[in-house]
């Protein structure tokens, strides 16, 4: 599976900057670049120096002096890809880095694919894949929050998590095999009971890993915000403010339906998705009636909702939109924002405030227009999340294929659960084991297939 | 001048890449690095640690990890600014960049201003003025040619050069001064034809250098190469044929002057600078007439002047403007572009053929329109440079700023020459020769001041 071929890219962002690094990994690593440069140190030789060391000198073709470069070195095992590894880091000019590239592909180094050195780290033992993966979220976050979550897969918390399940099972299926092998003598070696029990505990391991990755993709996509309510009661306004206010837009996406505009804003390091959705109101338009549902499709989605009522609108219209909204969030976070808050407080206000909450709503009066209290918003929205509550030590899951190999498995452990309730026989309860055991190794990366391999690391960027 | 604090900055170009390096250089670069860095290896002291060494190990604010990290240390005075300097190679994800950025400003570093890093090196003596300014050369370099001048520039060949003529002057100086001082016995210590011999020396040695910047400067902004002909004998079909064949069009400059519009082509490493000119015809037409004369003084500012005529064209029309265009053209290269040579080939290519031909003149017969032989006139422009007949070890000046201190050097040495034919007193020659030592000493920055340093740094890049 191991390719032999000495690889080399530029590792550092394209373009222009004071230095630049060209990286090579491979068992001619340190004998090519031993052809292209001299140190200017005397009777140093390349190719017989440890890792370890770095050495300064000129770096040339064969009748051309290209650069001055510090190249370092790092001796296999001891490097990011397990092999011998060699960094140059040279001036910044686009035509130095392209003409050192083009030297060491001549001297037979071949350009490395996207993420391949990382890949080959993987490979050669030096991470398992979810580490490999998150090297890739690493380098692509961009928010505290994303940030932490991919450090700590990088590291290897994830992984941990992941052997402690197998560890368990593997426990679990020992004493089921055993009693296979005893199957004519009909003898139970485990006890039924202390059995459910740890099938018990590792569904709810599985569950909860699971179940963070609701949190893990908000985290890594943004945390999904719906802004809704009546039509002109201040929602774009709001959203407007929020933009404005932070000055940070991440991106902008356009929503796959056309009237339904994301932005996604970085606020104190987490990333809000937010959607400005149509006004809702009573409506025998049927085009319209769509447009509605289609909020009500966003805000199920959401895990926060800013249900934005108008204060100067008369008390009843406000808490009949509350009780609209009441009854379709669900495990959503509702802050009732009570917008125009600066305007002369009308009964409506008294009303709000003496509106009995429940454990996951807020209220906030704000004013849009003027950007008063937007701070006392952003807040409460802050204070809603779990990412606040996760501890450096928790791990949350925000990969789509790991949490793909997660649901498997755990459909694999509900098996497993009822068939020790009905009883079924040893063969089918080791079978389901067997295959929850191989979706938690396929995160990991223990019996992921080639193609697999080449689909996660072509997202990488090249010189990583 | 110096100045103690410590400073910071992200050295690779800026973005997300698979890895990116910030520096640290000054006073507390170890210390700094060592309150925000922990090594895997343990009882590693940071800031014990001898230069020429690096550590893996962890980044991190007070509570919070930032990244995995290696930090390279080097010692003062060996490192690029003669500071002790630290290299923090971290992932290349702009969150994780600016991050570090934060932490190590917080622990007293301070950000670096553009070009900081080789500013310092230059007041620690570890490269003169010239050097430095090589330094944003290279890295503003684009093809091989502006790469070549720089690299040799940055190695201190031009400061060599200097050197030299600094060493002839203060021979010479010594020698006049000594007879200044006795003066009333009218001595003459140094032999006035073996001094003219010396001066005339040195006259010649600054006179090569700014000979030589017509070239540098062309290299460095583009080998200037006009266009001209008559209307619609296929000037711009040229232009485009050659600006689409090489497929690397540098930037589009527009000049100063509305009809002449300027393309910078990379073709086999050196920058080529087309200007498309007005058509030159006979006209009464004031304004057209002024069209004209400007592309005649385009014409005079060209290295290489490529007169376009029509093979479809009655001979005497041609031979007519090309005698016209020889009266114009004085140090220029004039290459007689005959176009349309697919045509069936009139008596007209006949007599161009027979035209006999000057040094400086070549006749290449091309069909611009089907991009025929446009290889062989790309080879005549290439053979007519100067820049391949220039070896690694020739002094090219390239730099304003030294182009106006040699043309002040050279004046003040025409003074001590002709001074010594007019048999002047010591004194002043004394005086004329301390001018042209000032202004050779000011290249090299040894009597350069802080305004004029600003100046030429500002112009670098952050991190470098």
């Amino acid at each position: 599976m191991n390719d032999p071929s000495t690889i080399c890219a530029i590792s550092t962002p394209p373009g222009t900057g004071g230095i630049a690094v060209i990286r090579i990994s491979g068992e001619h690593a340190f004998n090519i670049v031993s052809t292209v440069f001299t140190p200017y140190k005397s009777g140093i030789q390349l190719r017989e120096q440890q890792g370890g060391s770095f050495f300064v000198g000129s770096l040339h073709a064969d009748n051309q002096d290209i650069d001055e470069v510090v190249v370092t070195l790092f001796k296999s095992p001891h490097s990011y890809t397990g092999e011998d590894v060699v960094e140059i880091s040279c001036h910044g000019s686009i035509f130095i880095q392209q003409q050192i590239l083009q030297v060491l592909l001549g001297k037979g180094a071949r350009l490395a694919k996207p993420g391949e050195f990382t890949q080959r780290a993987f490979l050669n033992g030096k991470m398992d894949l979810s580490q490999a993966e998150a090297v890739a979220d690493l380098i692509a976050s961009t928010t505290a929050a994303s940030h932490k979550i991919a450090l700590s897969q990088m590291r290897g918390g994830f992984s941990e998590e992941i052997r402690k399940l197998r560890e368990e099972l593997l426990k679990f299926t020992a004493l089921i095999e055993l009693e296979l092998d005893f199957s004519e003598e009909e003898v139970e070696f485990a006890d039924r009971a202390a059995l459910k029990e740890l099938v018990n505990r590792i569904e709810t391991l599985i569950h909860t890993l699971l179940d963070s990755f609701r949190l893990g993709n908000a985290i890594k996509n943004g945390i999904p915000v719906a802004i809704v309510g009546e039509t002109n009661v201040g929602k774009s306004t709001l959203l407007n403010a929020l933009l404005n206010e932070e000055k940070a837009i991440v991106s902008e996406i356009h929503g796959t339906t056309r009237d339904v505009i994301e932005d996604v804003v970085n606020i104190h390091g987490t990333a809000f998705r937010f959607f400005d959705t149509a006004g809702i109101r009573e409506t025998s338009d049927e085009i319209e009636s769509l447009g509605i549902e289609r909020t009500f499709s966003k805000l199920r989605q959401a895990e926060i909702v800013l249900l934005v009522v108008d204060l100067t609108y008369p008390a009843p219209t406000l808490l009949d939109m509350i009780e609209k909204i009441r009854n379709i969030v669900d495990n959503q976070h509702l802050i009732i924002v009570a917008n125009k808050a600066d305007k002369q407080l009308s009964e409506t206000a008294e009303s709000l405030r003496s509106l009995p909450l429940r454990s996951n709503e807020d209220l906030v009066f704000i004013a849009a227009k003027g950007k008063q209290n937007l701070d006392e918003l952003i807040l409460r929205m802050q204070e809603t999340l779990a990412v606040n509550k996760v501890g450096s030590n928790d791990i949350v899951v925000s990969n789509v294929r790991h949490y793909e190999a997660l649901r498997n498995a755990h459909e694999a452990i509900l098996r497993v659960q009822s068939g020790l309730t009905t009883h079924i026989s040893g063969d089918f309860l080791s079978q389901d084991i067997r295959e929850c055991l191989h979706y938690l190794s396929d995160i990991i990366g223990e019996v992921t297939n080639h193609e697999v391999l080449g689909f996660i690391f072509k997202n990488f960027c090249i010189g990583k």
